[in-house]
């Protein structure tokens, strides 16, 4: 994969919508906007490799910051992240090299793309999530030790700020929250700043080509007349862990989180059903009290004709659904990232196990 | 004045106290402070005046942000403020020529020459209050127009966030208090940057001159055994608003600030009382539902016999005091800053009216 240009953006905001289990952000407004930026610069964006990387060289994860409950009403401005990058580079006296794509799930899968053409710079095939997760602190680069700072928070009323020196990644996120909080729920982050040594020791790679190839089955499916779901997990390794209807939805925005619990009821009998807890993005699923698939592994909702992703945002009463449970990447099972992304570092008195067939 | 030594230290303390309206910190824990470092450096502060400072150096103002209530209990690092000059300094490729106190009031007119010594620089005669204000845009530097950014924030676990591109005074308020709270309630804060010319243009000049002279004139009345508060207030064109016992107090620490109101009786007549509010500072002060004093005049309660000045977090029943009003300087009640230090900027349904006597 050299390049993304227009007729790749639907595939992958798909991909990306799945691999964001309901968090992210909605793909649909930034897949406008990087349609929009492409049509402007006419011209694809340039994709590298990890590896393509020079190791001294400079480059920065972007992305956005906040509750996908907000980001679809309050609009970005669509120039604070590139201003956020360019702050960082004056700052450090040092120009970045490549924009890196901090979370490939949701919306911000998208998002680094249009930074990356507007700096006029290539985009690395590869993020730091293999998914989409609620916190600055639960990407591999922070797993992997790296700095958090300097790091730039900016919004749509032209505000930038330069965290120059924090002591944890724990830290940064909640810097970071609060300010993003008092910006009115959404800002653009640019998080962290390495060197492509850096990179290639942290990064997860090529999941921007994963996501465009989850979107490309889910297209062939729908061209075909078949439900994609089942496709879909093949390709993941995963499986359709349910399939049937929303019956209930309680969320909240608090926080600056989208936190609440949704129930889906079987179509055949109505008690057979299954409960997913979330914040921005779905976090464990459980049958009778049994969890089925919980944190790290992806549980992502789907329409279930059609496939098309369901973000923590879009969730309501009546939504016909399958849910997809797939494995994480390995780089988040690791003894070192299950303490920052398993199920007890969110709350849950559990244990991660790997989904049945899960080699890890 | 052209220095300050640790023989100066007491006095200052005594007269920013009083300047301080009730907030601005306490100068308890920043003249221990100040004491410990003039020993260490083994030499006096130097101070200079606005006028001697260069059209083109760069110089910037210094103080502590958050509750008093809280800043007395969750102590300093120490070299929070200093981490954040220089962070500026190298963010801005150039150096500080000179320190600058934020506000005279409380604890903060101490802190800035601890950081004059720590960075071997001088700190300037003048403030940008006169007295202390609860909030950052409050002070003749943001009236008088100049740029809120770049500004820096620092805690006592070393972080350090340098806001870089900021809309506007009000906006840095809200974003630095936001911090501040993250940060534990009280935070180190470099704001404004700004020229030598600019400074000049908007320092209220020679109030830590005033301020060594109140407190002298209280140590002065304390060596003769008089009640110190009529020499202060005549030497300040302000009154003995009061005399009484604190009979009431409410207040609370919340988004940052100690809000409260507090009562206080004469000792002849229970039923002659004052009421006074405050949020952080003493803001206005009533008596049958009339208000005698206003912010941004100074309401300063002292301890009947010593003249010892009240912080908003020393407040409690019983205390013997007096309340001094005095006139704020000139420089705060133009049209453009009662809009925003005026009882109307405050809440209250009043416009401001100076006190009897009070030239302007």
């Amino acid at each position: 994969m050299n390049q993304v240009s227009l007729s790749d953006t639907q595939a992958i905001a798909i991909g990306a919508g799945i691999l964001g289990t309901g968090g992210g952000g909605s793909t649909y407004l930034n897949r406008l906007r990087l349609n929009n930026e492409l049509r402007l610069q006419g011209r694809p964006v340039t994709v590298i490799r990890a590896d393509d990387a020079p190791d001294d060289a400079l480059v920065c994860a972007v992305g956005g910051m906040g509750a996908p409950t907000v980001s679809n009403e309050k609009l970005q401005e669509g120039q604070e992240i590139k201003r956020a990058v360019r702050a960082l580079e004056d700052h450090l006296s040092q120009q970045i090299y490549a924009i890196v794509i901090g979370e490939i799930g949701g919306g911000n899968a998208l998002g680094p793309m249009i930074t990356a053409l507007q700096c006029g710079l290539p985009v690395v095939d590869g993020d730091g999530m293999g998914r989409a997760f609620p916190e600055l602190d639960m990407d591999t680069f922070m797993i992997g030790g790296l700095a958090p700072a300097p790091f730039a928070l900016a919004d749509a009323h032209g505000n930038v700020v330069i965290f120059e020196r924090i002591g944890s990644a724990k830290q940064a996120e909640e810097f970071a929250r609060s300010l993003t909080i008092e910006m009115g729920g959404s800002a653009g982050l640019v998080m962290p700043v390495m060197s492509g040594a850096e990179l290639k020791a942290t990064i997860i790679r090529d999941t921007l080509s994963l996501a465009k190839r989850i979107g490309e089955t889910v297209l062939d499916c729908r061209a075909r007349s078949i439900e994609p779901a089942e496709s879909v997990a093949e390709l993941c390794n995963g499986k359709v862990l349910f399939t049937g209807k929303i019956v209930d939805v309680e969320r909240r925005t608090v926080q600056g989180f989208a936190r609440g619990r949704l129930v889906i009821s079987g179509f055949e009998k109505f008690e057979h059903q299954l409960e997913i807890e979330f914040q921005n993005e779905n976090l464990i699923a459980r049958s009778n009290g049994n969890a089925l698939c919980a944190v790290p592994d992806l549980i992502t909702l789907v329409t279930l004709e059609d496939c098309e992703p369901i973000g923590a945002e879009s969730l309501r009463y009546g939504l016909r659904v399958a849910v997809l449970a797939m494995p994480a990447p390995k780089e988040l099972k690791t003894p070192e990232a299950l303490a920052v992304v398993g199920p007890r570092a969110f709350g849950y008195d559990l244990d991660f196990r790997p989904l049945p067939g899960d080699l890890l």
